[in-house]
């Protein structure tokens, strides 16, 4: 696989004085238009010690403009990041649209170490290969441009590199025993990252093995591979938004053949005093079972949808009546800010995720994308269709970080739901609560009803279920909802004490 | 001091009921005011446990738009936020303008427990005291907001609601044995809190003491103070912004008697051999320093300012070139983004601040304020005059929490810049750095110069001092960079030495 990146290529100084100026004013001139483009460029280097990563990373932030450029390298993870999924701290870095982010010791570089070092077994490193494939997909499908450089170096060559920085004053620092310790396993260094590159070659985001020797070579040849692959995103993605403008917006029609919402008794309900008494059980147990969980270091996450005036805020209230302030937060989402806009429709959420023991109580969340995005055209038919699987990914990546995972359909009856409407509007201070959109989006109650079908059906899995709950009556729902964080918490301390002993 | 809080004031359910709809309303309807106006608002709850903290935050909630409004409260420090100044967390915390930000153990916490548990002595107290004046200060300078509640209980209502607690099934989880300690310290803490209370009791910042016995009467008391703080707050902002639009945008007359910039020899050089050597010496001994300096945790911030076109992007490339790409970020600083604009303009550099051992390089920084936002009447005359205090603030806390700091201002002559200016536009790959507006701050170099030397006087201090580097020469001015920048890691070696034996 790299027996073309040994070959000795080289620039002579005199070509490269001769081509440099043009590829930076070109470079520069693509970068002025990704600017106005609607998406992010990613651009990572992997290879060898000495291959000319941090060099190529160096020549791009002099060449390019450095204000929608960033370069993130990254140590071993600190507590807080430890804290989260594995792609927390990358989903954080990633460039928004218009701009670059240049990945140094990005997401391959521990799955390979630990490979190389036998400290995963060929399993674990499979495992985190098609992580990291879900990842990089999950950000091209939308619209992400990913540029992987693989510095190379012959066995001799790194050698040579190593022993000529040792030689030179200035660059001997960089040459450190960790180094020596790589180049005497660079066999098994070689062999890992053959597969690394193939089973990690995706067509949306191809590998390019660079010989790493001749700074004046693999400058440009990267500088000109990413001027070359912008481009053709840039054409790629005006031919796609104009290929979108002609797409007629609906909200589609049904996917899935299962009814989830047609069983539900809405009628089911508890008296007050029952329910004074089932409260005082219900929040008595969930405050025990997070202490447990906050010993363990368990993080939550809790979703809530429903119909408009479902009863979401009231639920969320018994719950968090029953926690110490400093154990959750609860994030209302609305439309998101050009911040969020400017990113990856699930970055909102992967920054909002819970440290250990904590909570995070999402009131809505990125089913978001298949219900009022699907149903008002926000998102087109490929985005809202392709979410299902890019939310069951997500919430897979949190389960088996060990999060607990709850989600919740607070359902209710149309005529239910006039009535809420109608007293909201007699209550001055309910009635802000009560907009246009509220009946707008009553109105069109019979595709809502497809959407959550189908978001119920694909998106049901075993270690993050949907509870759909009976909430024509508050106090039955609200007991139900708690109990379910309940059995939430529950299943993820005895998968805990499985995994831990 | 507390006595009146102490007097056992109640307001019946009935009345409870009768007053609570109108202020629900009437607080939703100042919080939508409040979202257009160009303030945040930030609540702080202090007490005594048991005094209604957690339960007015709920309160708030419940009542009013929770898209708008933030409840944070605060574990011990997590190792990220330890590695940073004491105040970091809290920055990163803020509510933007037009938002409510609740904060529960906040910056009051750890300085009143550590003196009733006797852990800091008095004049480490006094100093956390005067730290939270400037901070509060810096705030509502900026037009925040801030409503401190100090939620109170005598010392038998306080065993009362204890002992009521634990006979609540609901609620005894809530009663701790630290809880208990605390109690048994109740004197102690009532005196320390009243050395707080006076000494943190600012105009623009006033404490309210709250009775926490009865709920009803706190939830109240608490949410019509709310009310009419808010409502005075937007009419006198309103006020204010009357009385800006009718102020003339000028750059406003020299503070300063001392002419920073009138000695310096432009004309100093260093040939091309020379430099080669000085260049290797000192990016050797950097790069030692800098892994001393990570070695003891010691982080470094570094801000480059300059004339347009000084140089200061070529001195920053010969700093990185010496470091570990995993040891710096370099922040290229242009015009604030929306999220940012929400916010006091120190904001985004508390945001950035590195942590332990890290180095963070500001291309433009902090003293943007006092410099084009001065000239082109971006800021007030009272915002940029009552900078030079904040920045020098700012700065002073970067080094109380070890930090080396150095500050540049690369200076070169007029006809230097329209050289070049000029060269610039003959290399295509540099016409894109200048532009128009580079032309139009050349036309005010002497607004610029006494803007400059305001700056360096009035911010030059031991710990951070200003360094001008004489810049007509690049070769002798990246020299002086890269010796300044070794002289503040020195600097900041010796003094963690001193101060850790």
């Amino acid at each position: 696989m790299f027996a073309c990146a040994e070959v000795g290529r080289t620039v002579d100084k005199k070509e490269y004085n001769r081509r440099l100026p043009k590829l930076r004013e070109e470079l520069l001139e693509v970068q002025g238009l990704l600017r106005e483009s609607d998406f992010p460029v990613i651009v990572i280097f992997g290879g060898v010690d000495g291959g000319g990563k941090g060099e190529s990373a160096n020549y791009l932030s002099e060449w390019m403009d450095a204000h929608w450029l960033r370069t993130v390298a990254y140590d071993p993870p600190t507590t807080e990041e430890k804290e989260r999924p594995r792609f927390w701290r990358y989903w954080r870095d990633l460039p928004p649209r218009g701009q670059i982010g240049i990945f140094l010791s990005s997401w391959y570089h521990s799955p390979l170490l630990n490979r190389v070092h036998g400290k995963s077994k060929l399993k674990a490193f499979q495992h985190s290969l098609r992580e990291i494939r879900s990842f990089e997909r999950t950000l091209a499908d939308d619209g992400a441009l990913i540029i992987k450089f693989w510095m190379h170096l012959g066995k001799d060559a790194q050698k040579k590199r190593f022993l000529d920085m040792e030689n030179d004053p200035l660059l001997h620092w960089r040459v450190t025993e960790r180094d020596w310790e790589h180049w005497r396993m660079y066999d098994q260094f070689v062999s890992v990252s053959e597969t690394l590159i193939q089973e990690t070659d995706l067509p949306e985001a191809p590998w390019k093995i660079i010989e790493g020797a001749d700074p004046h070579f693999y400058g440009l040849e990267v500088g000109e591979t990413i001027l070359k692959r912008i481009r053709q995103h840039l054409k790629k993605s005006q031919e796609l938004a104009k290929k979108r403008k002609k797409e007629p917006v609906k909200p589609g029609t049904r996917l899935s053949k299962k009814n989830a919402l047609k069983g539900i008794d809405l009628e089911k309900s508890l008296e007050k005093k029952p329910y004074q008494l089932e409260l005082e059980r219900w929040q008595g147990r969930l405050n025990l079972l997070h202490r447990q969980a906050r010993e363990k270091g368990i993080p939550m996450v809790l979703a809530f949808e429903g119909w408009d005036a479902g009863g979401k805020g009231g639920a969320i209230r018994r719950i968090t009546a029953a926690l110490d302030s400093r154990s959750y937060k609860v994030f209302p989402i609305s439309a998101p800010t050009q911040e969020e806009l400017a990113q990856h429709y699930l970055w909102r959420f992967w920054k909002q995720l819970p440290r250990a023991g904590k909570i995070s109580i999402f009131d809505r969340s990125w089913y978001g994308r298949v219900l009022v995005e699907r149903i008002e055209g926000f998102a087109t038919a490929e985005e809202w269709k392709r979410a299902y699987q890019e939310i069951c990914d997500f919430e897979g990546e949190l389960v088996g970080h060990g999060t607990a995972v709850a989600k919740f359909w607070l359902h209710i009856s149309k005529d239910e739901q006039k009535r809420r409407f109608e007293a909201r509007q007699q209550v001055p201070y309910k009635r802000w609560k009560l907009t246009e959109e509220d009946w707008r989006n009553r109105d069109r109650w019979e595709e809502y009803e497809d959407a959550i079908n189908d978001m119920i059906e694909l998106t049901h899995t075993q270690d993050a279920p949907w509870v759909v709950v009976e909430g024509n009556n508050k106090r039955f729902a609200r007991i139900k909802v708690l109990q379910e964080v309940c059995k939430a918490l529950d299943r993820a301390l005895h998968q805990h004490a499985t995994c831990h002993g």
